[in-house]
């Protein structure tokens, strides 16, 4: 019974309890995550799905992947039955994916709010905002170096996001904390400003420690041991690189049962070839790699095939987004992973653009419609991505944020009821009717549609009295007015203390670090 | 001999010939219309569809439809086997469907260059304009009433787009010209100022006969007679009403063996039932009767499965767009044209939004991504719709021009070929290191990646430097670029004078009408 829940219910119980339920009465509506009730696409034949395994099985064999700097690593490969020469690790034909096996083909990632759960894998997807920006961006404001205060403004509109279901990771650099540092007063934000799941960090071993001490505190060491709590980003560098700091990190996680992504990053033309046959033999060489290490660590523990990509453009090397090659090696990749039996990681809302603008918009929306068809199961940086990862945009988070909302309803599939036929309806209105006041949509109307929170839907006249607002304008008032209404999820006193004198304890132990 | 194309070059061959082909060495790049290499999305099962046919044919034999005031119509529907009832027809179970059996599953639509023909229907997929607004805007001049200057400069932007594949009909209603007059001005247009395919005028059957006519001067009369040379847009009074005026113009179309796309017109909640499956069941029934009309002109008369379908704001009452249930509407209406081996007309770059800002966007990329696995054949409205298809806009126009070439590279599906698996490159580049400067890379750099002709891909301060120009600002000098570069096609003068002559003795004719 030593779980967050538990705990949480009885900190409601003791002295500031009625207070804080005073303050909370505004209810903070959170969707469940998505089941899908809809097919995948399948760009893919069964043949050339083959041929890219095989390719990818060629790959790990002839050329082999780096471990540089790891020689636990490499003797944990060696063990294992790989070829090791040198830092390259040759992995026999089948061998990588005989260990991938052992990977869950889904699992429940807990949060401190046991509704917040989220089921990773299967036919549900999840969706996790911006992960990483150094650099903000506000109508109000321009763009600008980010803060710890912007970190936690992007958690409370997290937090606030009805269709956002995981609170995320860094949400965008908070630059004025110094580097070893900042790891602690962005899981401190996450524990208590938010009660949806969020992520460890990854920039160090010893900061994913970190990650899983704060989560004992959080959710109880027991928990944690029996649970999976953080989901964490685990980047490869392409082509075929581990390097010691992520495959440390990973270790961390997998070693305490904690779930990674294990995410070949690619620029296509630079980090993988310019083709997208090439590239998924190449994306799935990486990604049995990184599962099956962490399946050496410890069998079992959660995974997720990952796949950032983009597209570049040749004229001056900027990666693009939102484009068709992009997708397809997303669709691809999504065929892969369900052939391994693993959660599968991509899209977003990604854009080149430097505003949250139409070409944003564009971008944004082709990505998420892929990924909803593709199968992804976790999608980060769902929400609030600008200029191609470098920003994290206010305005664009909420716009993001909103969209989400429409994928619940589409991946939901068409109701065949008796009463969706609506037979009664056509017979009662009849050629030339009108269904405005019919019985059928008096009954259903207030659900039948989802209908935005944000975009304009008013008369000509009424929107330009209104000063000819853009989405952007609206969406700066959406921003104001969702912090201005914040209020923090209720969380025991006992643990928001622990939490605090852990941060400043290990910060205080280490010199400040910049860059 | 007697075609267009023939003609057109004989024309090249004369008096002013060479002086314009001098003019036109900028080449117009117009790329083929789509041919889907990919599959499409069954949101519905084989059970469902069955049901909603089940429920479509007792719609028609129960309830009937509506054929106002057509005596003539209503003794063709008596002598084929229906239940006349006044004005309501009732068909028994079967019989539409059967008489639907008589139209093509494909047909070609001609156009005066022979390299602009278009195919619709199987796998393909055609991109015509917006259709219909009343109105205009650009970022200079803000919204306003069209012209004739605006509809002729609509058709240039069209002629100019290399993935627009169709001229499109009534671009914008050129308020100037009397009502009864504007179908000859805007005929004119794209028979002149375009090579691409057109569509007819309806709102009057006398006007469908002056688009014959005009074909004829423009394609020959035996060449019209015997090809398919217009796609026009009768639309359905939902709930299943037939009007006399759509109802005559696709007589004098389907007589004449031109293309008629026969489309319910349906915002969910008004004319349809509030649910998906209740407006599937009514789609289909209208469609059924419009289509099994066509046949009982002239069987085999091409015509095309419509769908045009908006979901509501039940708060205003207000049409909205890119939303799941119009999503939802449209992929099940594609299911059911496929078992009808009929040609689908859904999509469109459709947005409520007043401005081309993200709202617009999104909406739009939503409706289009749709639209590529719903499996559409003719999609109107591919670019420009602005205000819920009250506006023409020009930015929007470019902005969706541009996004629709994605989807041909999209669309043409994942290269499989040994170049594309690119193990060579793979192999070649090895852990660590990076494609831009390999073989491979080399080799097929320029036709790796689609690239936008608009969107900003530039570093941030090169970006910053030239204004922080968002989308709109970009797509108003795109249309003004396009409009200074334009030339009209090569047309025999001959042809050009009779249309002129055509026009003039017909404007002359009637007084004007205007309202």
């Amino acid at each position: 019974m030593d779980d967050a829940a538990t705990r949480s219910r009885r900190g409601r119980g003791g002295g500031g309890a009625a207070r804080r339920a005073e303050r909370t009465t505004m209810r903070i509506e959170a969707a469940r995550f998505i089941t899908r009730n809809i097919p995948d696409i399948d760009m893919l034949s069964a043949e050339a799905l083959d041929v890219i395994e095989h390719n990818a099985e060629t790959v790990l064999e002839e050329i082999g992947v780096v471990f540089a700097e790891q020689p636990e690593a490499l003797r944990r490969w060696k063990e294992a039955g790989a070829d090791v020469q040198g830092d390259r690790v040759h992995i026999p034909r089948g061998l990588a994916r005989k260990l991938c096996a052992t990977a869950p083909s889904q699992f429940t990632q807990h949060a401190r709010n046991p509704e917040r759960n989220v089921d990773i894998g299967g036919r549900n997807l999840v969706f996790a905002p911006v992960y990483g920006p150094p650099f903000v961006r506000d109508a109000a404001g321009g763009r600008r170096y980010a803060t710890m205060a912007d970190f936690r403004n992007f958690v409370k509109l997290g937090y606030m996001s009805t269709y956002v279901h995981h609170s995320g990771g860094t949400l965008c650099e908070p630059t004025d904390i110094a580097v070893n540092k900042r790891h602690l007063d962005m899981l401190e934000a996450h524990m208590t400003l938010s009660d949806k799941p969020f992520m460890g960090s990854v920039t160090e071993p010893s900061r994913a420690a970190d990650s899983v001490e704060m989560a004992k505190l959080l959710f109880g060491a027991d928990f944690v041991d029996a649970n999976t709590v953080m989901t964490s980003l685990i980047n490869i560098n392409s082509p075929l690189t581990f390097d010691a700091v992520m495959m440390g990190a990973l270790e961390e996680y997998a070693r305490n049962n904690q779930a990674a992504i294990v995410s070949p990053f690619i620029v296509g033309g630079a980090m993988a070839p310019v083709s997208v046959a090439g590239t998924l033999a190449q994306v799935l060489a990486e990604v049995m790699t990184g599962v099956a290490y962490s399946q050496l660590i410890r069998p079992g523990a959660p995974v997720i095939f990952g796949c950032f990509v983009t597209s570049i453009d040749m004229n001056s090397g900027a990666p693009t987004f939102g484009t068709p090659e992009a997708s397809q090696i997303s669709y691809g990749a999504g065929q892969l992973a369900r052939r391994m039996g693993l959660p599968y990681r991509s899209g977003g809302g990604f854009t080149g653009s430097k505003l949250p603008d139409a070409q944003a918009a564009y971008e944004t929306a082709n990505t998420l419609n892929m990924a909803l068809y593709a199968g992804v199961n976790f999608m980060l940086h769902a929400c609030g991505w600008l200029e191609g990862g470098l920003v994290s945009s206010y305005e664009k988070f909420v716009m993001d944020a909103d969209q989400l909302g429409l994928y619940h309803k589409l991946a939901a599939g068409i109701d065949m009821s008796e009463e969706a036929q609506a037979m009664d309806a056509i017979r009662e209105v009849g050629p030339g009717g009108h269904y405005l006041g019919c019985a059928h949509t008096q009954a259903n109307f207030k659900t039948a549609f989802w209908r935005t929170e944000l975009f304009d839907y008013k008369p000509f006249e009424t929107w330009e009295e209104e000063g000819a607002r853009d989405t952007q304008a609206l969406a700066s008032d959406r921003v104001a007015k969702l912090l201005a209404r914040y209020e923090a999820p209720p969380l025991d006193e006992g643990i928001r203390d622990s939490l605090r004198d852990y941060v400043e304890r290990r910060q205080a132990e280490m010199p400040d670090q910049f860059g």
